[in-house]
């Protein structure tokens, strides 16, 4: 058995880890051969960007972020980016996609990524290729696992960040907005919201507005020495508007894009208008997706990398691997399609609110 | 309504953060009333130990570590050591507590233990008094709950130790052994090995043999630069033999009782038999308990403490909160008896071992 | 013996444990008191801000960033800002100033500060008051001292930025840019660039051109995997631009004043005229002030702590604590005067040039 | 110029990041050429330990702990350790090493190490080999630089583990012993235990007595809710016994040596007889060694290892790179020879027991 490697989409702490549960379980136990495909689907497409992959390449990598090969946000066979006549254009690249496959001598193709890597798989599947998945994604969106590696390294990121901004708010009399990742999924910002004890929260599934949240941090100022944390979610929007990251997201190919938060600066210039504190924004940005994953993704991207071999032993293409209570199962590949968002009657939006913290809402 | 709140057993990353939730949503939501019981039952034992819990009291303490209560390992009105003639005895204060109770105009107990203070809180309420509970211990041992606070930030410490060795392992040719806690239980050494990578991982449930974990030595010893990292739980032992920390358990009262470790010193002079590499043990000890709770643990330790408040509200007595895959639900209090041990044929066991891992059987 | 002890300016870790250092040292073995005065001048000027400070105020202060005190960035009795119908006037209160400090019986005052708090306690010293000082800045930019404590904070959370970044980067085709602080001094910029293996670095002290930043972009892209990590100092400004950072400066009173960085997002635009890769760009902000201050800046702001009470007992007013070499020795306050910025030719410098770090000069 | 690389002594954190900067800046700058020597002396004595070292091998290498090149603390030329018929005996191997000298063609060595390493190097360019030396010890035991790396980090490693301490020790009543590493120098122990807020730092400059220490823990037993923290150095003993450590150091070769703390059990068992709280003993061990090093030693490694270069290129055999204030100076390798220990007198000893701080004397 011959099987391809690739991780696609934005990057995500515990792809390493699960590399190294792939390899070393399929090397040792199952006698397999890997190949690894670089940069995600763009190793499938390009040339001379796949190279086998040994135990010698996973020597090291379980603590570190990052993946040893390469992850690419917008390679898609589907819809292609290539340059013609000096301008960008988009095209079906399939029938290269599965010709490499099959001058690579793949039997199938373990695909490691959010919903846009493991619809692609799925799509491919549908035209020969075979393929099995592992989700991926620091968003926690996925509905069809209960959790992803890279979340809780993420959530970890976003938590230190509030307990730092919290020793040097108290400090000073200070509005303090951390703007963290998530896209259309609060759950980064929920969860560090209420791990780090925030103020206020601002989440994408309950639309703000303004004045209750200069009521929090008022009657917050009416004790002497006030300060407020707000933690949002850049994709979070105020009650009738719109998503300030989502007018950030035309790229244009050919010109190099930046990005700088959004959702966060948007509500400091609207909360500058109704208060005199000094307000201040930090956006975390990629240190989200940096760094060592923690032990419980490690974990988690480990026992994924191991499992998911069990399905190609079991010859479950089409499907990938899940987490279920304690136990990782096999799910159609369809499932990554799902997505998930915060349900605003959810309990712990609930229990937040009972302990004080206002959604704007 | 008009609540105590103790923690008791070893001390664990989270209590403060429940002890916040309790606080918080109880009095802000509910307009419940606390009254705060010092050092696990010894307050209810012992007079001017108890006090009202406010909200000013939960101010900052979310991401400390340990207990603002305090927390006893031994205090137990059932057998409860006091001095007679200046020797300790073991007496039955159970009266004691129950008029304490009444003294204090309790409406019910929140208890925050393991399976000793919550096995105590179900007997105390077969007495008359009313109780819930919420499990807590860094071993994760009770079966009851798909995990308790504490267990996550105590695993993140020996992996971080674990990675620690590493880097010092790879520059020397050595043997390096990292014990860690767990009592009859290898969770911690389990999934710290296989999070840090560990090449022997030596746990209660599979007892160990020396030549395995030295045949594992030299053949790792073939490559040039050679090094192993072991992680032993503190209940391992020899397969024939018994436990060390068993013998250090005779503790007498009246008597400072030292400890360092057992285990792990005992593997290292079986090693030091067969091999002539050095060998360096490492005992975390109460490194394990301390510090700030990751922000896992701070999340389900709320949602215990808030989670607790609806058994309150419900009338549901002798009942504790446990998680069950993604929801916090109650279960009887008698479910904290029952522990919880590795499976020796657990995947995760099977994954380890695919991957090269060796557990000395 | 009876002292005012207040912290101005910017937040900055280890102030807690400077505080603590007078108290217990002071309160124990010199037998003085302790007036502590809230929000740096601000508590000397309004009623009410001032209490005594007892050794139960040191507990667990330690290891915490933020200063138990308060501080503030713009109390100057010299040019205090009050209200008067509806609008924000700059007066001269250092009359009021100087009558609190008889009626709060001071026989001195302990002023923590940057160049600012110092330079207003040199002046009040001159009025009449008796002051002693201690330097404290994240920026390092004082000349009169070797370091400021807190310094080594912010370059050790700088540092790990960059380490985030460099995982992620690695993994995609990016070019992350780090912006941190440092007000006109480069010194955070080129520590932890150099410290994190930055591949730019860029400060106020050398203007930069974008063209051999564009250049050494390029020469990496050559490379198959090509990423680039930018660190730049909050102000630092093209050759014959100004600071962006300066513009943000006319801060209205009574309006909120949003910051979000400024530099970090000048250069990604000028960079995105000539790239095609994507850029990121993070601002720490304030997470740079907060958290747990390192050892070393404990050490230091302890020994500050213990050390300017020396200066009260020999009557050294008007001078303030600094570090040479390895000792801590007094100096004139007028030293906190002097700053200090990073000499372009300086041996860290080069060194980084002759490794191959850009500077875009 | 073609110079031989070697790191000797007990690991340390910062050793990589040296060696990058001997490499970047000597190969990009200067077109020097490098080799590498594993496991210190014995890559000069043992053949095929030796190859060439380019900057391909420095990559990713900054912020990792331990050494690229392997260390070893036995391996000395003049007593080489060999086995002759089944036992262990030394010989002189200088001409091995000073013939491996030659047939590397090197031009010069650079040694990396503490005063072992250094000394050794002394000796071996006073038999024609050419020499420059960087200090490296984690006990900051060299008199001849004002600081050496990876003491930073020891000293961030056993400060964090005092703070952990701390709040598990705040929710029993107990007694916590840490023991540290030093040597027969405190200054670990006493930096970390003033960062920390040990209430007891024991180091072998003031041998101790147990009866201050039981007092000190009897004063704060006073108060309610008692424990007390104890930093010990591993070369601490009583005023009259001797090191503990020292007793363990017969090691014998041909056999795995086991090493598990010391100072700290000798203490705890003597504080035993005294008290009736509980004592736990935790040894650090080599995590001291492990893990990622500080900025500011990341910073002084990268210094140190640019500047070195300039020693060779300056001619300046025989001498080795010292820190003098706040700059980098060479002076002569017989330095290294001259330790330093903790002056008990010292300003930091004084301040730390004037804030009640006791050391058992």
């Amino acid at each position: 058995m011959r099987l391809g490697v690739l991780t696609g989409g934005g990057d995500c702490p515990g792809l390493n880890a699960l590399i190294r549960g792939v390899i070393k379980r399929g090397t040792t136990e199952l006698k397999y051969e890997f190949v690894g495909i670089e940069n995600g689907y763009q190793g499938l497409v390009e040339p001379e960007m796949a190279h086998p992959l040994t135990l010698a390449e996973t020597r090291g990598i379980l603590p570190k972020g990052g993946t040893i090969l390469g992850t690419s946000n917008r390679a898609n066979p589907f819809q292609y980016a290539v340059k013609e006549a000096g301008k960008w254009v988009e095209k079906d690249l399939t029938e290269v996609a599965l010709r490499r496959y099959r001058e690579l001598s793949l039997d199938g193709l373990i695909a490691v990524g959010g919903d846009g890597t493991l619809c692609i798989a799925s799509r491919l599947a549908e035209l020969g290729m075979r393929a099995v998945g592992c989700p991926k994604t620091i968003d926690n969106d996925l509905s069809g696992t209960d959790q992803t590696f890279g979340y809780d390294t993420a959530r970890a990121i976003c938590t230190e960040a509030v307990d730092r901004l919290h020793t040097t708010a108290e400090s000073h009399d200070r509005v303090m907005i951390l703007e963290v990742m998530g896209r259309n999924a609060g759950f980064l910002a929920l969860d560090s919201g209420i791990a780090g004890g925030a103020d206020v929260i601002v989440i994408p599934e309950i639309p703000y507005r303004v004045e209750p949240i200069v009521e929090k941090i008022h009657r917050r100022a009416i004790r002497k020495r006030s300060f407020t944390i707000i933690v949002v979610s850049e994709g979070a929007f105020p009650a009738g508007g719109t998503q300030a990251v989502a007018q950030q997201a035309e790229e244009i190919p050919g010109r190099g894009v930046v990005r700088l938060g959004g959702a966060g600066k948007v509500l400091a210039d609207q909360l500058a208008e109704h208060i005199e504190a000094e307000i201040r924004v930090t956006v975390l940005g990629h240190l989200q997706r940096g760094g060592s994953p923690t032990a419980a993704d490690r974990l988690l991207a480990t026992r994924f990398g191991c499992k998911v071999l069990d399905l190609v032993r079991d010859g479950r293409w089409s499907h990938m691997v899940a987490l279920k209570g304690l136990e990782v199962v096999p799910v159609p590949l369809s499932e990554s399609r799902k997505v998930r968002s915060v349900d605003p009657n959810a309990e712990l939006v609930r229990f937040a609110k009972s302990m004080g913290t206002s959604f704007g809402d």
